[in-house]
């Protein structure tokens, strides 16, 4: 085509049909890239099940694994089903008010360009799930953990995501048009888990023989878990996750700053871990214990990308060492405060996700780019006061609702297994049997034997315990 | 450029260079998008060969672990040299017949935009070999084993991939113009494996002990697998891989709906997999275990993705649970008839991938869109009925193959390990040696001791069998 | 709007409407998909420290486990801090010379579309770092290992980085216009974390016992890891994670051709890696032990990787027999040297990455496109040469700074541990404790009992030995 034979009409013809390929290819584009990219991410995040999966099997012993392993697995499996029933309309639902999603049950009537969407939130779900696990670890019955998955999965999740993401939502309408501030989840995701799992904790009591019996002086038993290798598996497929879950949030690859925004919510994620490691490893080395220690590492490493989750697309790189550092010294400190309250929290569940999580969500509107320190504005301020109620209504609504039903079950007595499983241990009373069966003989009878592997009944103390326990048929017997 | 002060000439100018600008554009980022979505989901499909082999590995018993692993390695290094002398050029090389391809083979003349579809169906024909592995684990040779991959990953599979999946295939090009639908092949890889696996297992025969002995009265005894981790991190590196193996098949992002497509397999894969594992893990706990048995969950999960092969991409969410409770059920009842059958399926493999495959292939054609369901016409029939001869084409094709090479192998007393190593473990006698060499020294003296780590040896029943299975020096012992 | 009636004005209005929104679009969908490419990528490499941290874990004993995991842990994060600090300024900032980069500390003035190749570059440095690990496993101090990663990953890898990678950088700019081709990291990686540690291992002396002892004729104790399992676990994350690796290497995804070359880098690391495996395994098989080797497979398919690195992009695919094989062999032969020269490398990095590394830098120049079997021109001959030049530079820079590095920590008597640590096992004496806490009481008593689960301790030799080790108190006690 030689641009001077060309007449006006024929060009004009030619700019018609050039006008329509490109609007019709730039749709095209961004719908294919966008699926592309949620897809990917989702892919990525599916991995934090593995790794959550590991962290708790980890650190639980060996009598127990199978139970653990089971429940994670579920969690996503249960999750996606009550998903597609109800939680994504309750979450994102096209006829919902300010405080709740409705409609597209079932997926239908839920435009195809909105799956890949449905694909992310709903492994969001199911990561708020499964943090809880590894908190109620050793103890949790079946049936309550499934009960619980359902309710948080379809209903108390959801309605706290419509509250923050969904563009109807009271929280992302604040007054004066502030929205609170909280990119991928450390409150909708990470302190919904954290106090849930609180929550549980407390109604189902500790581990027996975790904590020193005050009245018989017994001491506390520690209740190691039986695979350190597992919890670091665990802990890398969470670090590769988080990439997905902090850069997937975005939602979008397609606008104008969406690439940038999704390098960036990596950066400040790895950024954030990192200095949190650093400051803990070093706080727990030179002052509290000598060693170097790896589960400490490992958990700080969480709170740190925890508390990036606020923020991680709107701080500068150096902003990371105060949110990170904060985030992995909120984890140590408060981690040491649930033990001290006597709360039995094997995988330190609370200080990892709402230590981390109410960090981030505290000092994000303070560091992130115009922020408090970039100028105490009107403004700034307004972000940090919504972040607060966000996080106060979140906590609230989690420990109302799933409080609720941790204590109907308990009342029930469905909420804790017998004394005599948790001292057998799950894997052999509840499920197929022991998680290493290709044993020796001697190790099989031995596994076999009363109580097992359980470093409790090393001590004459303990079996005098047991032995009440096991006679008064209590749920929790070593906490009145 | 200010638009009243062009002449006809300039516009006409700028109109020919921005035509060519963007339909020049258009491809590189076509081709350039492709190339990526194709490699991003080989290398998360590539995470199932790790999760076969895990699921594998925690499913023997220790002293053939380091076996059973080595064979999972090497699947995908020795498939991709085939694949890279004929396998691609028997699948979709570009001068074959419907019946099968030629051409380009190694990979000569091969332009360069078809290289990420040679990554992704390379993976394809690993995995098609992978499944078979866990089936004949803890008796097949090592020879038996690298002779059946080059065989299968070189030429049988690919030319039932020819035959459904390349333009040419007789498969693809069906009567009235209907095409056999296996989008993600439920039947080209699943049911091939399960088929491959089933032939493979009737020849070999059972592993010593497994089953009672009808002559002696000897009860069977239960081979289990020596780490559930492991079984469940491989259960999980599955399901993350299925997210690239279904979404994946739909081989292209640049064409307009590709995006919706790929997301509509990834969230009809999940939800087919959720649907499978709640029916199997009740139908389990209230009608034959009181369990709630982690391996059928495992397994319904993955049978539940087998089924979604089938038509992921075409099914409205609702009609999962259809496919996915099937599939579950399908696996769970299939199982159990392959053991009262007699046949040793160490990871259930014929119930898993027959028959979730088979369960796919057959109902798809019936609740997909425009499927029997939404209206029974002639073309849905037709759809269901050529589904059906593909599958069994399929099925006698990989009979007939590669049950010759098992035969012949058998013939040459090459397919099953000696009796003694299958006793002492093929680890310490074919490779490496023991699988957790840094034992305490009892535990190693222990683990060298004439039979290892097996069950079997106690009992006296089983120690007279040994003696005689030994003394016999025949290949498969325990079935006449 | 219809053609015909459309005056030239509006044509030209529409027109210059078309050209502003096709240009704007295409740089917005240029910026998204390169941060796209290069997270996704990075995500994916980032497994490989997942599979550095297992195949290490696996190879050391168990006593020693918590340790090797807590380093491989650190190395990323305390990597992201330094790489943070000044590792991208020394590789990228916008103010070096040939020599050195300079400018961007602290990511200050880095802009937005540069933070996915920070985040690619910094995982890179990462693994540089954690190749060493392994080598000086199970002997090496922690604050040995802060140090070396905080100046591998903030000053002598960026160094390094700069002179390959930057565009000022001296090895980039050759004579007549010849560059150094490391495509991925052949010499910038590997060979400098094999050099690292050859320099490592010679000043760290071999682990108690490792050896023969020539003057009492002591024979060597196979120090054999703990876990093969976790060995291929590590080794399925490499291959997966060298996919992002080696495809991530072409940088970007927008231009002409990136597609292309991405796919073309994966499909022939596969190659690469297959062929070496199948060389060792066979070679191992037939003319060295009887043995199918794991271990054999596992480090020749590494190396087969590794030697893609340096030219993955430009390789036809038979060459990848030839890049392959050699490397594979290299591998090995390399391996079995350094054993005889009783250096005392864990898990054969020397083997693995100097091997493999440095025979890719050689064989590529000679068989990629244009290589000199192609036509040997003076400009193939001058690349051969300049990859020599750069290897050697490399590895010189890596020796010297490095060197000097382990040389003032053995000065101080910080680069090993005492001979009392390295018996009773690191975990105990400097981390949380042992790595499978869950043990049995035997279990327990037996692993705590004086030197663990050693096999030195089974002849009376070596009791003899370590008794003179610990009353000499001796830093390296087998090896004067």
């Amino acid at each position: 085509m030689a641009n001077n034979t060309m007449t006006l009409n024929e060009a004009i013809s030619s700019l018609t049909k050039l006008n329509e390929s490109f609007y019709a290819y730039r749709e095209r584009v961004d719908v294919n890239i966008d699926a592309f990219f949620l897809v990917t991410m989702t892919t990525i995040v599916f991995l934090m099940q593995c790794g959550f999966a590991f962290i708790e099997a980890g650190s639980v012993r060996s009598k127990n694994t199978i139970d653990i392993l089971l429940k994670n697995l579920l969690t996503s499996l249960f999750t996606c089903v009550v998903y597609f029933f109800c939680g994504w309309a309750f979450a994102f639902g096209n006829k919902g008010n300010s405080f709740i999603g409705f409609g597209q049950f079932m997926m239908f009537d839920l435009e195809a360009p909105k799956y890949p969407l449905w694909f992310f939130h709903f492994v969001f779900a199911a990561t708020s799930s499964t943090i809880v696990s590894g908190a109620v670890a050793e103890r949790f019955e079946m049936v309550a953990y499934l009960a619980y998955t359902v309710l948080l999965g379809g209903f108390v999740y959801p309605v706290i995501t419509h509250w923050s993401w969904d563009s109807t939502g009271w929280l992302a309408n604040g007054p004066e048009g502030v929205k609170f501030k909280d990119f991928a989840g450390s409150a909708c995701v990470h302190v919904v888990g954290g106090t849930v799992a609180l929550i549980g904790m407390i109604l189902l009591g500790p581990r027996i023989g975790r904590f020193e019996d005050k009245k018989t002086g017994r001491p506390a038993v520690p209740l190691k878990g039986h695979s350190a290798p597992f919890v670091v598996l665990g802990a890398f497929m969470l670090l590769v996750g988080f990439f997905g879950f902090n850069g997937g949030s975005q939602g979008s690859l397609a606008r104008p700053g969406d690439g940038d925004t999704v390098a960036r919510a990596c950066v400040n994620t790895i950024l954030c871990s990192g200095w949190a490691t650093i400051a803990v490893i070093f706080c727990n080395k030179f002052f509290f214990s000598k060693n170097w220690s790896l589960l400490c590492s490992i958990n700080a490493a969480l709170a740190g990308m925890v508390a990036a989750c606020t923020g991680c697309d709107a701080l500068e790189p150096w902003a990371c060492s105060i949110v990170g550092v904060g985030a992995g010294l909120a984890y140590f400190f408060i981690a040491m405060l649930v033990e001290k309250l006597r709360i039995d929290d094997p995988v330190d569940t609370v200080g990892i996700h709402c230590g981390g999580g109410l960090w981030g969500l505290i000092i994000t509107p303070v560091v992130m780019k115009g922020g408090i320190i970039y100028g105490a504005n009107r403004f700034a301020f307004l972000q940090l006061g919504w972040n607060l109620v966000g996080g106060a209504a979140i906590i609230a609504w989690s420990l109302v609702t799933m409080g609720s039903l941790f204590f109907l079950l308990k009342l029930a007595g469905k909420l804790r297994v017998p004394a005599e499983v948790e001292l057998k241990g799950l894997d052999v009373l509840r499920h197929d049997g022991a998680a290493y069966p290709g044993e020796t003989k001697e190790e099989a009878s031995r596994r076999a034997s009363k109580f097992g592997d359980d470093p409790l009944f090393s001590s004459g103390h303990l079996n005098i315990l047991v032995q009440r326990t096991l006679k008064n048929g209590n749920h929790s017997p070593a906490e009145p």
